[in-house]
């Protein structure tokens, strides 16, 4: 697709098919997350695909109770390793939330190309999460997205909701 | 252009062209910041574009004195709101970082699409930024990048530079 086309009918998607992913589809999507840009190229992501029926059925108290989650035939997780690059003097240890966040927005964008839903869940106890999937200690979770074709088909596909004026969130040289 | 060829030739560009970039282009780029997803639809953001010579040059040695920055016709300056949704129970007041770095990907990632180069610049110093511009208590940079017609034109957009193997970056169903 045309990119600006798939920016403007990204949306998050909250009813799934349960139809398999194919794998090359699978992993046209994981190519856009790979070559995503991040600090000094340290690249200090790793991302889980989630396919067995258990362990996303575990992910869902994990995250708030939302059962559709588990409906999409992946869940994938984006983590994120922990490391005092202390950006812009203040960010400490939370440097990494800015690579894993680009990375994560190429994975929700190249899905959108091949007509897959995600949505991004920021609602999750990493804790949880870290003990279901096996994260090590030095690593947190930066997010979830359910993947998988919408049950709306490409209907799910519009035009985003409300947003901002660019007036209201672009000004020139002055903040 | 094709979604996945301006996720796969997007480089950080370094020399820029003074050319000016046409107010058409720059709100085709700032659309697709405009759309970006945010958690519980935030949008905690502000994108302040710096034009005027004379505070480019003053960003420079807030930047670590990356001087390359002020070649480009147009800087921009990614704020962040700051505010404690503590996503994953340990982000708190950061978790705005997840938010600005979605929408600030689709600027980096909709400028490729234009032929516009961008650098996304983690080296600064927030309280340096924040005086020469103007942000208001409770705002943070998240980060900045140069935008412009590379002096290398079409050639400065290649592949990526080395990245680690899909191998490395995905697992199944475990980290």
């Amino acid at each position: 697709m045309e990119f600006f086309d798939v920016v403007r009918t990204r949306r998050s998607v909250r009813s799934y098919k349960p139809d398999v992913v194919p794998e090359e589809v699978l992993n046209r999507v994981l190519e856009a997350v790979r070559v995503a840009p991040s600090g000094s190229n340290r690249q200090p992501w790793r991302f889980i695909i989630v396919k067995d029926e258990a362990v996303k059925q575990r992910l869902v108290p994990a995250c708030g109770g939302q059962r559709w989650l588990a409906e999409a035939p992946v869940v994938v997780v984006a983590c994120g390793k922990v490391f005092d690059y202390n950006r812009g003097g203040y960010m400490g240890e939370h440097s990494m939330l800015v690579d894993v966040s680009i990375a994560m927005t190429h994975l929700i964008l190249a899905a959108r190309n091949e007509g897959l839903g995600t949505c991004w869940i920021g609602m999750f106890d990493n804790n949880e999460v870290k003990k279901i999937l096996g994260i090590p200690e030095g690593w947190n979770v930066v997010g979830l997205t359910p993947l998988g074709y919408p049950k709306a088909g490409e209907k799910a596909f519009t035009e985003p909701g409300p947003r901002n004026k660019l007036s209201e969130i672009v000004s020139t040289d002055r903040f």
